[in-house]
């Protein structure tokens, strides 16, 4: 036998790195198998489970940090667009050889990050071995008042479509990275370069507008696949149509310098993925209330459309014209 | 625009294969961003996730059907080991190029019989691109009445130690399929090769036992990276040590076979993992018991050691003697 404090590998690595992320009673400190949670009375409980993977989602040689914050936020995005607040995640991690403890270490530090700052603790987590890519799976816990999620199939004809934020950013983050030359084609400054190539790396889930979004929304989830797609599935749950301005898509200043030097860019501003804004419709009698209570959270919320009767997909105008578009939406399949 | 009936790629492989098994109300058919569950009064809810590889935990041409039920089965083996009874699941998937239609068909097929057999309905999933491997990511939501979840850190000292089923199979069935020899060398006969073979491919997880457990057992958790070290795990959690007679592990009829051509076989037998059985501490008191409640349910209950007082690791006696184990847990790290 050996000495009694041998541990497993695993165990050392989840003491080390992700014992100090495992906040809450439910998770026992990570030494039992799983994680006992009393749910909280009155509640429903909103779940969802999103997965990034090296190489698709993210590049390979992207900061361990931002990849942890990634994973993690493009779930509580999800729980914003629901109007739901985080109660905690599961941490499912594949991990080629080649990933090195300094790469665990800061991956970890990242994760810690996002846990103290959305209040969304650690449950309970499994580490496997990838035979190649880095692929990091989370199932998030929300909490919404018993029967509040915000759903993709209530919005009614005549209300207001909305959204937070600024649109296509990281879609153009994206092509920054891929084509070197875009920069310059687009006369970017370097922060605005820097602005889009961040929004890429870091979404910035609307966690904080959840509740003004869950009191007034009658519809609604995130943008992770591209406005018009998006849209679309929205407007498929519910049985309805929309009319959406192109001209009124809230933009960055980065995004609007690009699209003013290659105007082609809409298309990818508007069906490109990786928004991580909330896309919901909302009673035109409830918008100013729902405006005002998100920018109470400093969250910007501007519309862009209506709700309209009929099944076709939503029509995208811009100056009183039809856009039409290759491809609505981002799919990898 | 395009016609009225476009969905996405990955939605159209959602509708047809996964939609089937979301039949509980909080899925709402998949067609939501999330689920939302009305969490059962007075009970805990149990949260465990586990992820399985291709090229790592599973062989890329085993087939996908049985990929599904592996992913799915080392989650609801983990909740038996709790006492807990499944509620339902979140899939998250990672398919590479080379994954067509036939084989994700093949895989909700399988997934669907378990589905069914364990009463256990798809909550909500992810499907993403792999660059290489298949991974499979499972998070299980159980249910225990409150405070009742079986805990690693519950063994007492005098307590007896139980395990379900039989040992070692699963390890054996791998080494079967990497060493073409094996077989002949081991003098094993076609149905107990297959018998092993199969204990690899599909684990049983003791769901039916749960009850039992939950009710007479002082701590648990099942074994999936070999009893040596999972006892080691249990004591370490419970500030115990133990003793187990390896003559009294329960063996298949394989498995005594192939141990009898090669008695050093006990290694692999007794540390490999896959096993997926339920270990427990029993107060002597409750042992009989514990074995009639889960007898009732078709689940062996085998009495193999005992818990002693101190922090050594267990020790694991054979005819009286010590045995020594270069590695007494699995671990991909």
């Amino acid at each position: 036998m050996t000495e009694p404090t041998e541990e497993s590998g695993e165990d050392r690595l989840i003491a080390r790195y992700f014992k100090p992320l495992a906040t809450h009673p439910a998770a026992f400190g990570l030494v039992d198998d799983a994680a006992a949670l009393i749910p909280p009375p009155g509640q429903d409980l909103v779940l969802k489970t999103d997965a990034i993977v090296g190489g698709i989602h993210f590049f390979p040689d992207d900061p361990p940090g931002l990849v942890a914050q990634k994973a993690l936020r493009v779930n509580l995005s999800d729980l914003a667009g629901k109007g739901a607040i985080p109660l905690g995640f599961l941490l499912s991690i594949a991990l080629p050889k080649r990933v090195d403890e300094a790469w665990l270490a800061a991956f970890s530090a990242g994760l810690a990050i996002d846990v103290k700052h959305y209040n969304c603790p650690l449950l309970g987590g499994d580490t496997v071995r990838s035979p190649d890519a880095v692929m990091v799976s989370v199932a998030v816990i929300g909490t919404v008042p018993h029967g509040a999620m915000v759903k993709r199939s209530g919005a009614k004809v005549g209300d207001r479509i909305v959204v937070t934020g600024t649109l296509g950013d990281a879609a153009l983050g994206l092509k920054l990275r891929i084509d070197t030359g875009a920069a310059t084609r687009w006369k970017l400054p370097r922060e605005q370069q820097q602005h889009l190539a961040h929004r890429y790396l870091l979404p910035e889930p609307r966690t904080a507008a959840a509740g003004a979004i869950r009191a007034h929304a009658s519809g609604g989830m995130d943008v992770s696949d591209g406005l018009v797609g998006d849209l679309a599935k929205l407007c498929r749950a519910s049985g309805v149509s929309a009319t959406i301005d192109a001209a009124r898509v809230p933009l960055s200043a980065a995004a609007r310098t690009a699209f003013a030097a290659e105007p082609a860019l809409i298309e990818p501003i508007l069906t490109g993925g990786d928004d991580y804004e909330v896309l919901a419709s909302v009673p035109a009698g409830q918008l100013e209330a729902m405006r005002a209570a998100a920018a109470a959270t400093g969250t910007a919320l501007t519309e862009i459309g209506t709700v309209t009767a009929g099944h076709a997909p939503p029509s995208v105008m811009l100056h009183n014209k039809p856009l039409n578009f290759a491809q609505r939406s981002f799919s990898h399949f």
